[in-house]
This record gives C-alpha cells, structure tokens and sequence, in this order.
C-alpha cells in the first residue's frame, strides 16, 4: 500500500513562496497565471494490508506532526496498489 | 483551470527528508512504515480556457525551473475546473 499527502497553506494564510513561483512565471512570460499556491507532498510506503486502519493512523499522524493544522489543510489518500 | 504539480526526488537519489520523516514516524510508534518520498506540490489557478497549450506551457516551465530534471522527476495535470 501507499499513502499520498497533499499538505498545503490555508487560504487565507499568506504564501511568499506561491507569490514568488507566480511572479516568477509572469516574469519569464508565462500568461495567465493566477494565484499559486506551495506545499508539500508525501508518499508513504506502507506494510500492512489493511487501508482502514492504515488511513486512521496516518489521520493522525498527519494532524500531531506532517501538518501544522492551524495554517495548514492536508488530503490523505490511501492507495491499495 | 487548474494545474497541479508534484515533484518528488528521483528514486535513485538520496531523500534525506523522508528518511527523517520516516525515522520520526517509527520513533513515535506507527507501525508498517516504509520509505517515504518527500516532495512539493504547486496548485497554479490559470485564466485560460485551453487545456492543451496550458499544459504544454507549464510542462516547459516545470521543466525549466520549476523542477530539476537532474534529480527530480514531476507530474503535471490540467483540472478543467
């Protein structure tokens, strides 16, 4: 199994590094470019077989320590493949 | 529209990132954790109407700079909403 985190800023938390990425694209003359927004991705080798309580543990692990829930949201997906 | 990104480090290349991510899930007492792959993620909202000649725009700019193609590898798509 894998599993795959999207952790990203809060909207309305405000993100210097997608500012600097989309001034960074207009400048180079990239066109309609609107907001960006930065973050991190996970991807997680998992041993068990079980995507339930696999999910419910990295549920976890992603709210105490792979995010900081007061800027950030995160998306966790569980891939059985 | 809207063009997410994800970048990760090539499997071949050293992820000193992941491996702390890692070690620090095991410390902590999850179990069945592999290896981990640490990457960035870019949500880029476009203006544009045209799937095609925005992907072929951003997949030269990933190309560019927004990756590096030495060490990383990235997945680029287009999200018509």
């Amino acid at each position: 199994m894998k599993a795959k985190i999207i952790i990203t800023p809060k909207k309305a938390v405000v993100d210097p590094q997608g500012k600097t990425v989309q001034n960074a694209l207009i400048h180079m003359g990239y066109s309609g470019i609107g907001a960006v927004h930065v973050g991190k991705y996970l991807e997680i080798d998992l041993e068990g077989t079980d995507p339930e309580s696999a999910r419910q543990q990295l549920d976890e692990a992603c709210h105490r320590f792979l995010s900081n829930p007061v800027i950030e949201d995160y998306r966790l997906q569980i891939d059985p493949a």
